[in-house]
């Protein structure tokens, strides 16, 4: 999307045509950093060290590594050294996982001399199908921000809340639910974000919040505390997140404090939306909340805040005592009976078994 | 309570009879000051800008302030003047004025060589009854957490969370919602509280927090979206909150965020119990959600962080982009529906007005 007057992406071939360009996240919202990435190792510590981060972006980063290895070296070796080198980056990334399969299936029966161009070509494939994706997923939920707008006066804003970064940042273009927002705007009609700041992490201060400043889309951040407040008073008309995973059955889990805001929208009648694209339907799971095991982080993100001092710096405070340690887990589960629905590329599903077997019957 | 091995009240006469020793809280967790107020114009300070703060503390530092000025100046003239400067600090605190008043009433009639000595006696007095009055609803509460320890294998710790500080740092003594945690310490009942870390502006982190750490309460800080993933998975037994205002009919109006602790408690059938002194209960308001007006603040309270940095300075971090605006509602309203009870000084009511009004039938 936009930043400023310029449309960028998170990641794209440097005009070298063998590089690739992508912008360096850990500096957002305080710095635009972009940075060349032009060896395996380069890819390898851009995903390890987060300068790069959400699920589809991890795995198109690693295809364009597994091109950028070929370009070095085409042989068998370097393209198992490649797969091995970037696999334990982030292990459990099943998204890595899957675009360094994907590209080490594709490459092995081609001869060596072929394997890179075929590398950069389905790396950027892998790229645009992110993106095709992700404006799916906008387009069905244009739809229902439509359906909202036209009950409103002409002119009057349809107000969207939103927690975490489920946003073009976590993808190639548009994220999950920033999507049906970019695309509102395209379509003229009025919108107004509420962004969470999601804390411990502050990906919604830090990239929501930068992303919608950057696109130009009217937004507000508040804490995480408020979006209850806000709902019982009429000022949020919908609700739209993304999802780590999503059970079978329609239970979604996704970024500590998301169960809380379900519960406020149910509470207070305001539709709320999950935004997702079906690769990330776990269909060997039912109940989210006995099954899914719940990440526990360090403390440390609880205690330490980063963020910019007046001089400039970019700097951590302690916001606690010494003496008190802290709890972290990093995603909580909302049970399908407060989800409106699931916005996949196929449509809008019901959150529930037979909603998702509706629209996926190949399961 | 105890900070570390020493007791200590918010607020104490000086050893030499006259000045007025406070904890300086805008250091807190990261300093523990005690500062001496000598004069009229040092009490003004330290409530106008915060070094206490707390509706029953603010109260009891403005009463002594009149006793101050009664030992420098005894005369009418300066029981006015002393009245306007104090009242000035913080207009809209009810417990400010209602201190203030009591002084000048009780004064206004006594010879004035005698005002200073019954100055001191009431401004004490008032103190006194602070730390009765929390200690009766800690009694209560008290026994609410007996009854869920009965229910546990020996030994076995009862989980209490708690928003924001309502903590014995905002009065006298005690506390409100902490007073019940403390008095289950004293009794030998095994406890364990979830501080939300409250923000935008910290107090659970920074307040309560410092106040478990220092009285040695087992305790672990979470951020305020945890809450809900905890009760999913029975980690919490009770919610304790306190109040600012609470209506006739039970709606409760608290720091930000509480509406949706009680969400969650309510959702998985956690009980969510309210701490409040029985002045603070509203009998002209009864609809908390239309009726009482919630104070927007400043949003740089939520785009900038307050801490210490690895150097040991306190400085403030800004969290989101400059362009982003921030909104920030103080307070929101938690209805009587959701309320387990109301733990007073005269025992516990149902969250109604047939509850409040068996417990005081004089309204």
């Amino acid at each position: 999307m936009n930043v400023g007057d310029r449309h960028y992406r998170t990641i794209w071939l440097n005009e070298d045509g063998r590089s690739v360009d992508i912008i360096d996240q850990r500096w957002l919202p305080h710095e635009f950093r972009i940075v060349t990435l032009r060896t395996v190792d380069d890819i390898a510590v851009a995903i390890r060290d987060m300068w790069v981060r959400g699920a589809p972006l991890i795995g198109v980063t690693a295809a364009y590594g597994m091109a950028i290895a070929m370009a070095a070296d085409s042989s068998d070796t370097a393209l198992d050294a490649a797969w091995e080198k970037l696999h334990a980056t982030r292990p459990t990334a099943i998204n890595l996982r899957w675009a360094l399969d994907e590209m080490r299936k594709l490459l092995r029966p081609v001869p060596e001399r072929e394997r890179a161009e075929m590398a950069y070509r389905r790396a950027a494939e892998i790229a645009d199908e992110d993106v095709e994706l992700n404006r799916a997923i906008g387009e069905n939920g244009l739809a229902i921000i439509r359906g909202i707008a036209a009950g409103k006066k002409p002119g009057e804003r349809v107000n969207i809340l939103t927690h975490c970064n489920a946003g073009w940042l976590a993808t190639v273009d548009y994220g999950t639910a920033t999507a049906p927002i970019y695309l509102a705007m395209e379509a003229g009609i009025p919108v107004h974000v509420y962004v969470d700041e999601t804390r411990p992490r502050n990906q919604g201060a830090q990239l929501t919040a930068w992303e919608m400043a950057g696109h130009g889309v009217p937004h507000t951040l508040i804490v995480d505390n408020a979006g209850g407040h806000l709902m019982q008073h009429g000022d949020v008309d919908l609700v739209i997140v993304g999802t780590d995973r999503t059970t079978a059955n329609g239970d979604v889990c996704n970024k500590i404090g998301t169960y809380l805001k379900a519960l406020a929208a149910k509470d207070n009648s305001v539709p709320f939306y999950v935004a997702l694209p079906s690769p990330t339907i776990d269909w060997t799971v039912s109940d989210g909340i006995r099954e899914i095991p719940i990440e526990e982080r360090s403390g440390e993100e609880v205690s330490l805040v980063w963020g910019k001092t007046a001089s400039g710096e970019i700097a951590q405070v302690r916001v606690s005592p010494e003496a008190t340690p802290a709890g972290n887990p990093a995603f909580d589960v909302t049970p399908a009976r407060l989800v409106t629905g699931l916005i996949t590329e196929r449509g809008v599903a019901e959150a529930s078994r037979s909603g998702l077997k509706a629209l996926f019957p190949e399961h």
